[in-house]
C-alpha cells in the first residue's frame, strides 16, 4: 500500500467489508460505502455484534465518525 | 446506493423510519426530518426505546447530534 | 413540518414547553426561551426533574448545549 | 424578558446571585461577574456545595465553560 | 471587580496563590503565571492535594486547560 | 533526534513498527503507514491487544486519531 | 521565570526531564523534545508509572495533547 495519507487509506477499502468498532463496545461488519474527514461511515448490509455475539442486522448504518475507534478491512 | 458521502446516504433515508441510537444507551425510532453537518437530527412520531422496552412517544423530537452513535433506516 | 434543518424545527418549539434531557440524566421542563448554534437553551419556568421526580423549580435556566441529548416540545 | 438569543438572557443575570451547576455534581453560588462564550463564568462571593452542602467558600471562582451544565438566577 | 470578561478576571490573579482543581479529582496550588484562551495554565511552587492530602511538591506544573473545572485565588 | 515538532518525531517512525495504545486500553501493534494532523493512523500488519493478550490480527487497521494516547516505535 | 504564555514556560522545559500525565492515570516520565498547541509532545527514554511503579521503558513516546493532564520539569 502506497497511500501516504490515513483517509487514502480507508478509500481502499471503499465497497469491501469492513469491521468498525465504536467507543461504546459494539462492532458493526458491513461493506463500507462512504465516509467523510470527521469519520463520519456508511456501511450497508451492516451487522452489529454485542459481546462477539451477532445481535441485529441493519440494511445501511450511518455511524457518527467520533464513536469510532478502528476501522479494518475484514 | 451510488451515495458516495455519509451526508447523501442519510439524505436518502429522509421522510423514512429511521432508527437513532444514543451515547447513553437510549434509542429513538421515528420518521427522519432533518439533520445537519453536526449531525443534530429532527424525528417526527418519536418513540424512545430504553433496554428494549419502549418507554415513552414524543411527538417531535430534536437530538443534538453529538450524542448520537448510528442511524439506521428500520 | 416542513422545517428542513434541524434548528428550524427547534424554532417552531419556540415559546413553548419542552422537554430539555441532559447527558447526566437529569430531565428540565420549561417554556423554551432562546437557543443558539451551539443548542445553548434558555427555558423559563423550569422544573427540574430528577429520577422522574420533580426535584425544583427554578425560573430561568441557561443550559449548556454539550450537556444536552434531547429537546422535545411537551 | 424578551432576550432571543441564550446570551442575552445570561447576560440579564450579570450582577445577581446564580447558581451554577457542573458536570461533576458541584454547585457554586455567587454573584454572576461574567461569562464568555466559551461559557466560561466568574463569580464571585462563591460558595461550593457537594451533595447539597455548603463545603467551601471561595472569593472569585472562574470555571471553565465546558464543566457547566447549567447556570440560574436564585 | 470591574473585569466584565472571564479572562480579564483571571488575569487579575495573576501572581497570587490560586486553588486549579481538575476533572479527575485532583488539586493544585500554586502560583498563577501563565494562561491562555484555552485556558492552559501554569502555576509555579505548584502542591498536589488528592482528596484533601498534599502528595507532591511540583516545581512549575503546566497543567492543560480543557482538564480543569474551576480557578480560584486562595 | 532532531525533530523539534511531535509531527516530524511520528513522521520518523513511518515504516517502522510502532505500539498504538487507545484510551479504551487496547494496544495495537502494527507498521506505522500514515497519519495526519488528528492524529488519524494507520498502521499494516497489525495486532490487537486487550490486558497484555493477542486478541486478533488485523491487515490494515485505520485508527480514529482521538481514541490514542501514545504511540511509541518498539 | 518571565514566560507569561503557558507554551512559553513550557518550551523552557525542553531539552529537561519531565513528568507527563495522563487522563487514563498513567505517568510518563522522559526528556521533554516536542511539542506543539495542542499539547501533542514527544519525550525520549520515556518510562512508563502505572500506580507509581515503573512498567515499561519506551524509546520514544508520542503522547496525543487531549490525554495529558499536567506536565511538570522534575
Amino acid at each position: 500500500m502506497d497511500a501516504t495519507r490515513p483517509l487514502d487509506a480507508l478509500n481502499m477499502a471503499r465497497g469491501k467489508r469492513v469491521i468498525v468498532e465504536l467507543k461504546n463496545g459494539r462492532t458493526y461488519v458491513g461493506v463500507l460505502r462512504a465516509f467523510d474527514i470527521h469519520i463520519n461511515t456508511v456501511i450497508e448490509e451492516a451487522e452489529e455484534y454485542v459481546d462477539g455475539a451477532m445481535k441485529r442486522k441493519l440494511g445501511m448504518a450511518f455511524i457518527r465518525g467520533d464513536t469510532i475507534t478502528i476501522i479494518s478491512p475484514q
